[in-house]
């Protein structure tokens, strides 16, 4: 019986002192607003990015409106628009970069825009997912011409 | 001491049948992601609305996005976009109404659209306030003509 508990004893005191799983890959909790969408294709994204249409083009309006869920780690391809791009934080942490431009921190209530026809990408931090709104203004001409995959070396320096 | 076991008794059955308080003039809580901005002038909104610009209107986007927090009861006058409007609530409880259609209700996650010239108001419901993005497309053609407030009647009906 003695040796039971000098046993169970040092098995709870191995267990307190590993690192908890949890502070090294649990991702934080973000919040959402919408539904989180159709999973984005491999063509476009890396990782797990979730897009919802909020506002199809017309033309009226001229303008899309919708919403992504980057997971933890997940980006866009590189891309351009043809008319540029607004993009509104709503929760999280993440990442945006106009080439030539140092990569830019994002985080929840921060606005971002990307000049028509200049190469740009977004996404989530490696540990943190985010929500962003896009606007595509001026849909007459054009929406998104979709390019190469941000490599690791970009994403992480 | 037995009359006073009444009287008492009395009173707490006068009290739990008396409407609370809480239920008839507590706002609700309502999240907030961006600063509240600036209260908008009794020129344009009627109760207390708070205003903050996320986009200034150029001519490479021509598109002006801010947030609007509407205090519970306070709504906008009447007026119309000349190239219209897209509303996006993020969180709360309101309206929109365009001229000769039914009033809709608004909340989180909601997405509501107005015409080019269409006259319209939008507000917060009676007892929660409500937390709006606004997106004004192709500001070259214009962006708000402000008229009239909406009545109490309006606003209630």
């Amino acid at each position: 019986m003695k040796e039971f508990v000098i046993v169970a004893a040092a098995l709870l005191m191995f267990l307190a002192c590993q690192p908890k799983e949890a502070e090294l890959t649990t991702k934080k909790e973000v919040e959402s607003i919408f539904p989180s969408g159709e999973k984005g294709s491999d063509e476009f994204f890396t990782g797990n990015a979730y897009a919802l249409s909020l506002v199809p083009s017309d033309s009226t309006l001229t303008t899309l409106v919708g919403n992504v869920y980057f997971e933890a780690g997940a980006r866009s391809h590189w891309h351009t628009h043809p008319a540029g791009q607004i993009l509104i934080i709503t929760d999280g942490i993440g990442y945006h970069q106009l080439e030539g431009q140092p990569r830019q921190e994002l985080k929840k209530g921060d606005v971002a825009t990307c000049p028509p026809n200049i190469r740009h990408w977004h996404g989530a931090s490696p540990y943190t997912g985010m929500q962003q709104l896009y606007i595509i203004p001026n849909n007459e001409k054009g929406i998104v011409e979709w390019m190469e995959p941000v490599t690791d070396e970009q994403y992480f320096r």
